[in-house]
């Protein structure tokens, strides 16, 4: 069975971001023969077809046609999502034929108010199917970031939801290999 | 009968943007009583909570406080909002009450591919909902950003799309003036 | 101030659905000045273009051209809307110019699953864009259906839920004579 | 290489539907060792918890059961789906487990207005979450049902737009094939 490689990314770009606290859960519950890079996007400039491919574009290119699939913690701002993820997969679909993302798998998870992030992750399912990215249907993840289940520094601590990212972490492995085997 | 003033936003940062040139175009066709400022969001770093508040999102509050209406034009990056788009608006709702938005008649707009930034359009009236901006549900405007409609630096030289915004202008000022009665 | 008359309409068909049970509730929790029908949609058949419009259309019709306002109890049935209320909807639209419906004021309510038919609500809301159809921004209003807040007969019988539901039809009431002041 | 049998689907009950034409266009450009029934969806009721399971319900069941793969052709009405399609999904979810739906590859298509059902097909992919429907994300496909590409009948008799139907179900073959490995 081949080794797989996940990659994170998040929208949330603050400190204590529980966002970055699920990728940080996710990273350290993964099967076996999975590893898993959190990429930084904070240093992407706002997506600009005049600007040349900043330095910070060429490596997430590498990081991320190198991986096997997306893991995509999505905030919710305002019912939708935060740019600063979006504007990452913008700055990746200009990549020839959409190369880094199309056809790979993803999973969608997120912390957020009272629904979890839902609304942001239903928007972000309609991005991936322009980007031919293919992501998990279940379990869908949604998690509310004002609860006691993260610390203030954005740590996941209740058990049960970090169950739940194991298990979708195992999903996210089987749907890579079943899609793999291509 | 009160004058009032539209504010203009556009998602897009390239220089010769065909978004720009509908916002260009909208400022032009105007009924009478009505002016409109273009606002300048591209200064905006991603909104990050740790950060202070910049000085262009001062510049940027106060400019949206002022005005009566919103004029949104939306491209469509990837089958949903271009970022700085967001993120100004995400932004403008981190004031207490959403105050600057809330309540606020607003048009949506767009030049794109084949649907016009359909898509774009229908995630940012999910994100109005939050806001509570009050788009109008028609006429809606979609067009095609790789027509002849319009010219290389981004200006719309189709006069059957100007009189489209012409209408769309009216039916703003009608739909701003018909809510301020409140 | 004049008398306004609001209408209920709901997708779901069961005796004790609690989406009817909530309809209930807001006939009996209307402003003064106001009074509301609930339209009855179980003999409707599916819309085809084939058909002569059957005399339960005819009264529907009626019923809500006759109608200020629209209070749409929207059932989640897999993540979208109930059938049943979609196809009412697709039936008034077949009238000239949309004339039962455009420009009318309506407000969302709805008992579901987790989320509270949260994902139905927000694909209605695309459908009224067409149908010129201005849903209220807020208060939204989700609830849980398998809660206590119903009884086995689908009323709802939970304080705080029916205190929401005053505040959300006195919202509708108020935005009904802003819009008529046109 | 195991044969495959495909179920075809739509919301459309007028006798001279595009969309059923599109689903005979479909059954008459399969690949080889694919085969493929169209469903009558027409005598199903409208879902009611309150009445026992029809017939028609039984029938759907067991075919949908049977096949390999969905074909689902999505008219759009006001922005959204035709009832009638949603509903006999909704029968098909109450099964239990969503047993004939849940992992089964699907493809959408779709004839109707300006943007050619783009809205119902989005909606519908929110619905393929719930159900476990894998729907292709590409290509998709989009026809203007008021051209000259159909006759009187329903019939799509454009050459260029059958040649895309043809490469969207060797695509929902290779994509069932490729699910079926698991």
């Amino acid at each position: 069975m081949k080794d797989l490689t996940f990659v994170g990314m998040t929208g949330s770009l603050r400190r204590a971001s529980r966002n970055k606290g699920l990728l940080r859960c996710c990273a350290s519950r993964l099967p076996e023969g999975v590893r898993m890079e959190i990429a930084d996007i904070a240093a992407l400039p706002f997506y600009n077809e005049d600007l040349e491919k900043p330095r910070a574009v060429h490596e997430l290119v590498a990081q991320v046609t190198a991986a096997d699939a997306l893991v995509l913690a999505c905030p919710e701002y305002n019912y939708s999502m935060a740019p600063a993820l979006k504007n990452a997969l913008d700055w990746l679909s200009r990549e020839p034929d959409l190369a880094p993302l199309s056809g790979k798998p993803a999973c969608l998870l997120g912390a957020g108010g009272g629904m979890g992030t839902a609304r942001s992750q239903y928007h972000m399912r309609q991005i991936c199917v322009y980007l031919n990215l293919r992501p998990l249907n279940r379990p869908e993840f949604f998690s509310n970031a004002f609860s006691p289940s993260f610390n203030a520094d954005g740590d996941l601590i209740d058990e049960g939801l970090a169950r739940q990212v194991s298990t979708l972490m195992r999903a996210l492995a089987d749907w890579t290999r079943l899609l793999k085997q291509a």
